[in-house]
């Protein structure tokens, strides 16, 4: 049994790694750049280079590694292959962990990056000490991460806990980045709620001081602090999406807690007040008393889950 | 390692009783009477009473016996806990194995049996080769239970997979039987079938068979067989429902197949041309490719799930 564990979240621009030790304490992390030229090929091989180098520099054994966890955006199955590719990095379909092998003979296991974020909130985030848990990141999208009796839900083929194409409202005129229309992303996202307050700002005249300066989720939750009305209507709608589509998440998965992330969640404790009583309106009555946590993690969720998956 | 199992399905009047080999055979099944007396409780005893008479009868001993499984109405977590009591059968909250195990010393493993159903049909079933499904029984409400990577998910207090109270209407004016309003359930039983049918009814005065008669979901699908007009509409209605309720499922928990089982069922496959279209207009790209299945164990898949949840 290995002392140490690596994490490595793979993103469009940068590779974050992480070196933990078994009980979740980060001794090292650090980024490299992610090339994505020729299909994103050479992204393993730097990643196996770095940690190789890591390794030498603070005196680690192959013999004191229990793994390597990699997170990666797209669909990942259980056995860690990239099902449909990965758009991001110019990724065709391939299996993670042998592609690593070639470069560091190792225990590797993969996941999709919000899977893996949803797993470092459970471990050493805003879930710890539940082993079921449902993460939801609000940021440009809604992402979506689900944990059962402590292991990532893939389902078939990598897609489980797409929260963000819930289908929510059958009169949506615009389209979804899937192509589908009246997903949650389109009301719960930075992105969303910035629809929302456009559209809510050209219906009247109603004075708000999101008529001025840029409209951002945050310029929206700002103003809610500030008692700002039409903030608040905007906050209300994304609250009853948002809550409801939780609500039908629970009545299927039936979750310990929700751990809220994403640039969005940066509005804090009050962002909740506008979910939870509206999950608790729609909830099935089983699943009412599920608990809600803003996650703790940051931009770090991602290396902490992908250790984690390592440990098993 | 024993040659036989027991599967054990409690009904609110019989309890029905398999007996299985290993490869999921069926060796012999009956049925005793549910007594409820006493908040149910000489239910279990009479069970192990009767598996005990049983193995005398078929000269089986305990060695070679792996276990007994145990399917029950309402929330049963993982370790066999019923959660909150189980109002059919007069039980409180207790603990299955154990109540079982005081009277044959066997392991013994429970389950909800909408779940053990589930589980029957991935085993023998519709679901046969499968090992990530989700099971879905149209009957006077709708049933659901959720097969990942071979087991039931069972959620944080055995509410998971209650795919009936999944949300889906806000315009809703009528109590769903959980208190809320606007249920899956509301549309895709039986009840609510004929529910649609009542209210298509009253709209106008369209001819329809139909109107002859007394209204049922078999009625209105075999109407639809016919041609009715007034029926497809209905059928329609039925299939816009559950085909945008499993898209959420899947969009959630990314099924290889849905299985579509109870009374409705009867209809045949006639019955999933009014569904997977719908499914496949709203659920996420990377889950539209899942199957879908009529049940085939009937009234007997919850002795083959029961049985089943021994063999792990």
């Amino acid at each position: 049994m290995g002392k140490y564990v690596f994490g490595v979240d793979i993103g469009g621009t940068t590779v974050k790694i992480g070196l933990f030790d078994r009980e979740g304490c980060v001794l090292d992390k650090w980024e490299i750049p992610t090339v994505k030229d020729n299909e994103g090929t050479s992204i393993l091989p730097d990643v196996a280079q770095s940690i190789i180098d890591k390794m030498k520099e603070k005196g680690i054994g192959q013999e004191d590694l229990e793994g390597i966890g990699v997170g990666a955006p797209g669909a990942v199955d259980g056995d860690g292959n990239v099902v449909n590719g990965a758009v991001n990095l110019g990724w065709k379909s391939f299996n993670i962990p042998k592609a690593l092998n070639a470069y560091i003979d190792v225990p590797v296991k993969a996941a999709n990056d919000a899977n893996a974020a949803a797993l470092g909130e459970m471990w050493q985030g805003g879930g710890k000490g539940y082993s079921n848990m449902v993460a939801v990141t609000l940021g440009t999208g809604v992402g979506g991460g689900i944990i059962v009796d402590g292991n990532i839900l893939t389902g078939a083929c990598g897609a489980a806990g797409e929260i963000g194409h819930i289908h929510m409202n059958d009169e949506e005129t615009d389209v979804c980045g899937c192509k589908n229309r009246g997903c949650l992303e389109q009301y719960a996202s930075a992105t969303g709620i910035v629809r929302l307050a456009k559209m809510r700002l050209e219906k009247d005249d109603d004075p708000s001081v999101l008529r001025e300066g840029e409209v951002s989720a945050k310029a929206v939750f700002d103003a809610v602090k500030a008692g700002d009305k039409v903030a608040l209507e905007v906050a209300g709608q994304f609250g009853m999406y948002l809550g409801k589509g939780l609500a039908n998440v629970a009545t299927i998965v039936n979750p310990e807690i929700f751990v809220i992330g994403g640039g969005v969640s940066k509005a804090g404790e009050i962002l909740l007040t506008f979910v939870v009583p509206e999950y608790q309106k729609y909830v099935f009555s089983g699943c009412r008393d599920a608990k809600f946590a803003l996650a703790e993690l940051g931009n770090d969720a991602g290396i902490y889950g992908a250790a984690r998956l390592v440990l098993g």
